[in-house]
């Protein structure tokens, strides 16, 4: 059995930076291309650093045909700095992380408030908001909390594209068919796991992320929605590379790293379930459609041939576990 | 300010074996006595077992004024072997660990079926049970999906003295009120933090333990019985070591290491409430007066004094790291 994609894209990934950009990046490249988060150390937040990172990027993939679509960390803007953005060669949007938007809904209004005008000007421009939506409640409430928030978006902006980042909750999809201007990402792991696999038997630092995996309903309607090719739902690896000494240690830091996996995992998932025919919307064309994106013409074909997944990454004296590290997945790609 | 306790006990303990014994056993000598849990490779199951574990503890302790109540770990007995345990010096109870008991209902009634005789016979021969109490479900269900375990054990014995060890949620609670032949224990950690202080922010192996911290609503509601002193609830740390390489790793071992500091942080909570005059009830009399215990005579002096808690345990080639490692706690032991 085997499928071939048309320019698989991520619609969320992480690449770091220096020699963890040159680890993990060529490990994407299966992909035609892939949105980059802007949080660095400091974040990109000009169209310059944002550049410049794209320039890096291109650099560590030694790839020709990988689209970099560049994203800027959301802070309010002025209408010239907007379309100084927009004007930039591989700009895709805004990403907007909730330090300073919510924790309660006074405090999300007031800083929606704040961020209005920005808001109201990349809707006339078109211009896509990206959310990291989580409030700052208990861990396992943080996201539907959030809700409240994408809600007041969505109305208040009816022509903003936004989308939920790396959505986990049953109630993130409700709301999704709620509103035509609200679209989502999720990752693999979301559709996989739950909080029992991360602290339901022994701790898993390696699939520990934030959001943090939810219930069994929510990862089995997540599944369902991926399975089924909701129109609005696609694929953002969320793959976020950490050094082993930084997961496997007190203190571990969120992230799963997926990219190099993540393709024949999905195959494997989408053929489990007699869906492999929906793997293509779910993995490129609903992305391209809502986004209207035209990515490089890149093929690439899976079949059901085991893959032999690392015990972990290494170069540039960096070490990244992957999730499956040391495991067997039944599928992989065609070389 | 000071508070001077009477025989503090610390009804859930777990002291290893060989080395780790070693290191722990002094740790916990600033209580009059443990309930001692059996759960070794392999574990105590005979009364000859647990005689050889009780002498190695008191060798490792070197403290003569220490009481060692003994656990076995529960299967179906017959009445002469539990006859044989009852007479053992130092036997307590036994303690059933939920792996043949529950998942489902029907499961759990099956396998109560088959304990029912020698349930019976404890609950004539007033021999405790000591219960984990947890389903194999979603982590964050498995103690309220175990309570109706407990409450068929609470009708079907009424007589029996049946302990819901380490309770983690204000369902338990509840329970705990309906039914006067239930008492339970609860752990310094479960009334201070949640799964936000373990996955809310960077993952905390050392804060990692089974049952896993719940909701916030949970903490409160334990945290205010015991500051009432509800007269059915008593202190068990379940202080539970393990090597640091096991707790700082991928698949981290559950378990909260605090017998060291449990005393000065209790003390310091109890005090920051108003409530340390209700401490005596829950270190002590509570479990005095629900099992009756006549613990060797010890005072023990807790002063607000700051302690500071060390980075680790060493010793005999064991490293185990606290809870609140090399953090300042206000209260301390009054030597």
């Amino acid at each position: 059995m085997e499928i071939t994609l048309n320019a698989p894209l991520d619609m969320h990934l992480h690449l770091r930076d220096g020699d963890m950009l040159k680890l993990v990046a060529p490990l994407s490249s299966d992909f035609a291309g892939a949105v980059i988060m802007p949080n660095l150390v400091p974040p990109a937040t000009t169209p310059a650093a944002m550049s410049a990172y794209s320039e890096r990027i291109a650099s560590a993939m030694g790839e020709e045909s990988f689209t970099r679509y560049m994203t800027l960390f959301f802070t309010p803007q002025s209408e010239q700095q907007l379309t100084q953005a927009k004007a930039t060669p591989g700009f895709f949007g805004y990403k907007l992380y909730p330090a300073g938007i919510t924790t309660n809904s006074e405090g999300g209004v007031a800083n929606l408030t704040e961020a209005d005008s920005t808001l109201r000007m990349m809707q006339e421009m078109d211009i896509p908001l990206l959310v990291h939506g989580e409030s700052h409640g208990f861990v396992m409430d943080r996201e539907t909390e959030f809700l409240a928030v994408y809600r007041e978006l969505a109305e208040r902006y009816p022509k903003l594209r936004i989308c939920m980042e790396h959505i986990t909750t049953a109630a993130a999809l409700q709301l999704l068919d709620e509103f035509d201007n609200l679209c989502a990402t999720v990752t693999l792991q979301h559709l996989i796991i739950t909080l029992d696999d991360v602290a339901g038997g022994a701790l898993q630092p390696h699939l520990f992320c934030k959001p943090i995996a939810k219930r069994p309903g929510d990862r089995d309607a997540l599944l369902q929605a991926a399975l089924n090719a909701h129109p609005r739902l696609m694929f953002g690896s969320d793959s976020a590379p950490h050094p082993r000494c930084k997961k496997e240690a007190c203190g571990c830091a969120a992230g799963v790293f997926t990219a190099p996996l993540a393709l024949p995992r999905l195959a494997e998932l989408f053929a489990r379930h007699g869906a492999l025919d929906k793997l293509q919307a779910f993995i490129s064309d609903n992305a391209c459609k809502l986004y209207g994106l035209t990515p490089v013409q890149k093929q690439i074909t899976l079949h059901d041939v085991p893959m032999q997944v690392p015990a972990s990454y290494r170069s540039y004296g960096q070490q990244v576990i992957p999730m499956y590290a040391g495991e067997q997945l039944s599928w992989s790609v065609k070389r």
